[in-house]
């Protein structure tokens, strides 16, 4: 985790504090459903529960401290909540094992980092459609190859990333359900020191599924899928920075991040406005994406269990999330705030001297009766004067001057096919499609 | 590809004339609608047809040489479909671009490459399943660590395997509607120049979803997500294969891969049986792991589109579905023909002279009023000698000669706590939750 | 292997006639050796190289039907051979074991592969330079976050392409090292069956170094160096191919890939030039870089080794190796045939007006006596004008009409802070370090 | 960072204060040289190192909290030296961008902190090759495919794992080279505003190398070889770790992490000691090797430098090396400590009753004239009852008994085949390849 790219609702869930409340909470229950069954007294539980009724400061030094001496991190946490409650807590993990605790804490802090996560991709929905709808017709050139191609409106790009973010929303919606399993299961998952009734318990509490079989651990194969998907949310997060940036260059300028009126690009040149954020964005997708392979490469545990994915549990769990949070809320704001010029798109669009209309006049010729040959040549001729000149000299005045031409085709004819409207009249139906 | 690591069937898919089949389905179906809305004839979708009912051979060797000369292989290949059906053929591909057959062929290669995997998995959970019910209570020690942890079953283990795969299943078939989708959008996805009536056409007809933005081409963010879930599912063959690999190891020998009662080991030395089939699947899961990544790079493409994602799936789209086909059926034969041996089991178990149940003796020590610091004492200096007997010694036999353990405990009741089925009371709960 | 990312040269290593040929060679060099120490006549090693001299065709069919019988592929060879050259053949491979010939086979390939790299390195350095010495003072923005910063030449750019790529050959010649030794060592790599100068003699002749320790295999970390070292270079070339496709954007267009005169860009659009060949070597890089991982996960073989490995290596030796000549080939092409369009750069330097200028004035002012404050004042609101002109207007012309600017500075020295020169004062030295 | 992975000489480097040293002393340094070509005035170097002398503490806060208003970390910090050097320190930075001191300052931590893993390699090459040299001649059996091979030594496993961490430190001595640089060129590299000698000053002052060609930022090449250096190292931990783990297991034993006598394993289960050391090492080799994809993802910077690589190696920096250094101390400790059972090597080595000499016997009985199918019947059907027996009987025993062979070789003979020593005759041979 890096301070500077992380946000206090998401690094919560991860610090010290946090997990040991969840380590409560699942110990807590568990004894509730212990002594519902009849294996531990009720006023086990109860005494648990009225010592967390104060809200009791979890001292995670005093904790740290036993463990220093233990060597085992749940055996120090159990011994710090028995010098707090008193001797009813020795009933507490009763036929339990550590990673009971440790898988199912982990799970709920999945299912919280990601709930955090959902939110955030309904606040960049929001901006996106909402820009979208302001630029459901502002004229742009669409690019393939980053060479002009035909055009298109600027609505219809965050219309693209609306779709691909609604996507990743789901995918993040499937993903959770994945890790939000509960098993408590005993040594090697064989439930032959503790009632599945324990877990059904726990797992209704906490809002988690039954892990239908654990083996002492929650199968890693949940947590490879849930980075995976974190890992092309982010990579989602990528292309859409890259269009920013591709944007905000100097040349083409039909965007940019913003920046306060008062703010100072750098010093004296004001044509000095970065894409700092939508860069940064570009490096903490690569990072999200990072965590997919070791995710996956902790799948294959040894039999039923070995320790080997803890570590890299320790690390991707809290960086994937705490990144992802941060760059989706500062790719919503990008976006909210992003400055748009649709004066410069105009301005591109026009660049070329109309060449991007050349296509539609070939057409018309070649409907007009013109043979296709003639018609190419025609267009050509008049294409590459345009060309040379480098967007100098337009083409619909070239074509509306050549006799050849105007001989098949109106000057209305002609004018017609230079028309942007001709490129927009399905733009509805695809916000249709994405915006419903 | 690599040809050993490949299955016909799936081959097929990749091969020139399977996509070169697909592109006229869909350029046919695209000109019926053409021709059902007016654009162009319907003698040229009768056409097309016609020529189609003659069953006729791709010579993909003419089509390569227009392309040799095109540079442009869908031009070459209409070209080519040209030269066959005659001039009824010129009114194909009207308003559409190449990206729009390229992309929807692809769809179809992926989804109908998913659809063998599907019944590969089906195959797969079948004879896991089978094995898990023949050896549902075969007993089994159950390790942490590599280390024997307490017992377990063998069918237990294989109910993991199949509740893992399971899921992969369903991962599977949501990665399938992730890429089956149609795009027929024209340049720069805009509609402008064909009638959005001719995609909802075509995808009905190929059984595929509307993509409701392409920009030209289809997001990247859908490929990734398939290649990720395959890596997933690899991983998870990974798993499986580690397991067995572990089993047929000779110190444990609890299970083999299937040789034939004739076939020779390594010349004179009949232990030299090795888990080749799962090395292999080892490696190959690897492999498809790999298309992670690059997949993921693929989405932040330039703009409406660039070309840079192409060779990338050149290689990963048949690489990924060929190996992991051949995979899943190589590991359904492992399972299905393993050969399990429950009497090494059994000794196993029994290797550490009944260590594994020390546990359960220290907790009815204590139960029957033993302090928790004598029972521990007590426990521990017979399981001392037990273990430095390097299991000669029985834990059984000590405790029975224990005459401070046999204050606390009768014979009998020492003798119920190395009973096996102790562990195993709660294999059908688990059973019923994962075959239902 | 994908053959339009291919060229035979590299290609064909990875035959598997020539693997045959490089079995045959360690084989009957190793019969030399076990002949010269008295393991074996001498009679068998010149039985094996008079057959050798005939020339002959090896059957690779032939080889493959015995395979498919043995299921032994070194077997089936040994097999095939014997019957080729007769009964002297039987004392071949006395001692070794199948992987001494792989192992050592792929060294020898992989070693020939980077020799075809090497020179591939060779021609694109070559290519570099001679356009960076072309294009050594050719003025050019240069451009920090894609925005117009300090001036530099188009050489520059180059240089830093050349030392780039000049260090990946020190990398790949340094990753031939790695890979290319020799190991013939026997079962479990102890020698116990088979003496060391066997070993020495067949690195001797094949040109490898001795594999200190071997446990039957080579250890694969020279591998995962290895293909870690081409994925570093892969990176490389989608940093130069991506300086090319920015290059060549619509709005940039200060250079293009080569299309030859009479070459039709699309239909009637000339603009429409597509930086495809440099969109393909960035997806090309992906691929190559994606061998990285699993050969790093290919070195924890299994004790004294397992064939997990082997799978990996049949997909990633040639994949990796052919499709890292065709990008470095391709690369040079395009390089090579770039067309630079040295005015054009000249017009996006002054796209901005001369703002790129703006800080040494800024300087200069305070030099002169002017308060930082008051210098970034003056600069500052001329600047503005000409950023809110979009480059129609001239810094030089405003500041120049800015009495209190010419208070502090003449025309002439204020028109020497627009000199380009000042920034090139250095390309030599730059250049001096690159090329020597 | 995972403070529980971490150890403070490593994490040191990482710390503000430690980067500010950095920049302070290229600043001064700089300032140094400036002063020395008559730039600026002596007596603003002076000052500096006045300041410097004096011990100053490095106020991290106050600097943050100048950023926090500046949004420029470098701006900050030189404002923060100023206010304490007084007006002196103006002079500081002339000609300088922001990217020469992070660069530079990145340049000196990652060649630190390389110098730290080099003496990490150090002392883990002691260990192993103490307990090399100590288990030269311990017999123990050599696995391919997890399977019993040939007997080897334990000393040779050591030695391979000696052999391959002395190629990863020369490959990590090659890797500290790629990024001890130094670049101070000024804004987009060219020199133009700082003269050469300054940066030939200061990387001589800090010991780094010239940077030949360097665009404002330092080429990402040299990192990505770096870290992917440092990837493969991890995967050569991961391979040792893996032995250890094997080597654990309950059923092999062969050797076991170090625990101290009085150590409870899991309380009354002696045979529960756990390789968690090696199992976290498996883990942090995976988190190690995932640094590797998002470095060369860094390399393809656009044009002259972004800043898109700058969040990655927030993390990747300190995360991949603290992590490194963490896991090799590890790893030096296991093995220096770990425990080894000659007993139970041989037990295993005896384990299958002889077969692993079956091979022996078999090429001595061809030797002795019996055909090669008698040959292989005779050891055959003895290995077979040996194998059926579960290593009951013993092959010596029952060849001696067979009198068909007995009838070709004496027992004597037969005994001379079972001799381990026959194995080790070139033990010595290897341990000169490697330890010299």
């Amino acid at each position: 985790m890096v301070p500077r790219y992380s946000r206090p609702q998401m690094t919560a869930i991860w610090e010290p504090e946090a997990k040991f409340r969840i380590w409560f909470e699942i110990e807590a229950h568990a004894t509730d459903a212990l002594a519902e069954i009849g294996v531990v007294p009720k006023s086990a539980a109860k005494a648990l529960w009225a010592w967390w009724a104060t809200n009791p400061v979890i001292d995670v030094a005093a904790i740290d401290a036993i463990e220093a001496v233990t060597k085992h991190d749940v055996i120090a946490f159990l011994t710090w909540v028995a010098e707090q409650v008193g001797d009813e807590a020795r009933f507490m993990h009763q036929g339990m094992t550590s990673s009971d605790v440790l898988d199912t804490c982990l799970a709920v802090q999945l299912a919280r980092a990601t709930d955090i996560l959902l939110a955030d991709m309904d606040a960049l929905l929001e901006a996106i459609e909402r820009r979208a709808m302001e630029h459901k017709y502002t004229p742009t050139i669409g690019r393939s190859h980053g060479i002009h191609g035909e055009p298109t409106t600027f609505g219809l790009k965050l219309a693209q990333a609306y779709a691909e973010f609604d996507r990743c929303r789901a995918r993040l919606k499937a993903a959770r359900a994945e890790i939000a399993t509960c098993a408590i299961s005993g040594a090697i998952g064989t439930f032959a020191n503790i009632d599945p009734r324990v877990e059904a318990h726990v797992a209704k509490k906490l809002g988690l599924a039954l892990e239908p079989v654990s083996t002492q651990v929650i199968p890693r194969d949940r947590h490879a899928m849930y980075f995976a998907t974190l890992g092309v949310i982010a990579s989602s997060i990528e292309r859409l920075a890259t269009e920013v940036r591709h944007l905000q260059r100097t040349e083409v300028l039909e965007a940019e991040e913003y920046f306060s009126p008062g703010q100072k690009g750098s010093s004296a040149m004001p044509h000095k406005r970065n894409p700092v954020l939508t860069e940064n964005l570009t490096g903490l997708a690569r990072l999200v994406r990072s965590a997919t392979i070791p995710a996956m490469e902790n799948v294959a545990l040894w039999h039923e269990r070995d320790i080997s994915h803890s570590s890299v549990e320790r690390f991707i769990g809290p960086d994937a999330t705490i990144t992802l949070d941060f760059a989706l809320a500062r790719l919503t704001g990008v976006i909210d705030k992003l400055l748009v010029y649709p004066e410069r798109m105009q301005k591109n669009l026009d660049k070329m001297g109309g060449l991007v209309h050349s296509q539609r006049v070939l057409l018309a010729l070649t409907q007009a009766g013109v043979s296709r040959e003639d018609a190419y040549r025609l267009v050509q001729r008049n294409a590459m004067k345009v060309w040379e000149s480098d967007g100098a000299l337009s083409l619909l005045d070239l074509l509306k001057a050549d006799e050849e031409v105007t001989a098949a085709l109106s000057a209305e004819e002609i004018e017609e096919k230079f028309n942007l409207d001709y490129h927009f009249k399905h733009v509805d139906t695809i916000f249709a499609r994405v915006f419903g």
